[in-house]
């Protein structure tokens, strides 16, 4: 098998994540369909997929169960290790409907969900444990989290963004509006409805 | 005053669109800022301003309020025109928080939302239009509405977006966990959680 360049290797981990998430119906995917959620070029994900020992044949597209199957066979990804523990910072109407939404298919769990006000954790049914923003750390430590849904005002963002990362979070997807500044080691998706059709503008 | 390249233009409206999300208190700005949540290159964004008549002064960063009143003298963007009609597609959990999300500070506006159950539409309070998704094209046309927030189940989610594209939608912020395949000139950007965490991975 060729050694695999280690930027192919990062994109192919994410591409297997990808077809995790496929509804069981689609059995073919091609390349443009990959191209158009992860913003990479065809030419790019050709690239990378050439370096799998895969067999195309002759019709459009890479069969989703095969290219899973060899994605992980390269990288040796066993299936169902890798599970990435999340949680919800956050807990009002957004932060609920996060909490319970579905991560089938995927490689993502959502272990814990943070408010600071008492009340509502109270008030809130869920079958996910629910703690206050001030246990942040030692939950997260507990529980190995590496990535958090960030669902607090606005107002309050760029401080629980803080106090998350300090405590050693890898990544955050910001549903709030406000503009994170963070340190350059945590990742940072901008998934609010203001910022995501700000940036649907310069697409 | 210099003339500006379209390219710096278009980046440009997006910057003011950013300055306009910024709370009261933040007074002043960084390209860093700016580069963290537009993924444009500090220098990109310093070349893009350096085209404004804009004096920078000594200390670090743009003064927010100045900056976009020179975005908008430049490009002869009024303030408050230019507002983005935008609706929620899928009124669920997540559906029904986006709709009551905040717009304060930005140029988008929420001005209907849709579900395709009938009980749906009655049981929900929102001071916000709702429709059935039968009457997404003459509302569309009527409102003209230019985004939707998707947000149905994600066995649906592929159906409801070519729906809406067919209307002629510009872009689409994709809450679902679905990869969606549109025709090149509707704009997604994946705002669903799987997907987010997923894209999160690459970065």
């Amino acid at each position: 098998m060729k050694s695999i360049p280690s930027p192919s290797a990062k994109r192919l981990a994410v591409l297997s994540q990808l077809l995790l998430q496929q509804p069981p119906e689609k059995q073919r995917i091609t390349s443009s369909e990959l191209s158009a959620i992860t913003t990479w070029t065809e030419s790019t994900i050709r690239k990378d997929i050439s370096f799998l020992e895969l067999y195309k044949g002759k019709s459009n597209g890479y069969e989703v169960s095969s290219l899973y199957e060899a994605i992980c066979a390269s990288l040796s990804l066993k299936k169902s290790s890798g599970i990435h523990k999340c949680c919800v910072v956050g807990l009002g109407k957004l932060g609920e409907a996060l909490l319970s939404s579905s991560f089938e298919n995927s490689n993502f769990k959502i272990v814990a969900g943070f408010d600071s006000n008492a009340n509502r954790i109270e008030l809130l049914q869920s079958t996910i444990p629910l703690y206050s923003t001030a246990d942040f750390e030692r939950v997260m430590k507990m529980e190995k989290m590496e990535y958090a849904l960030l669902a607090v005002g606005d107002d309050k963002a760029q401080k629980y963004a803080e106090k998350i990362a300090r405590a050693g979070i890898k990544g955050i997807v910001n549903y709030t509006g406000a503009v994170l500044v963070l340190p350059s080691d945590v990742a940072v998706h901008n998934a609010g409805p203001a910022s995501a059709l700000t940036l649907l503008l310069t697409k």
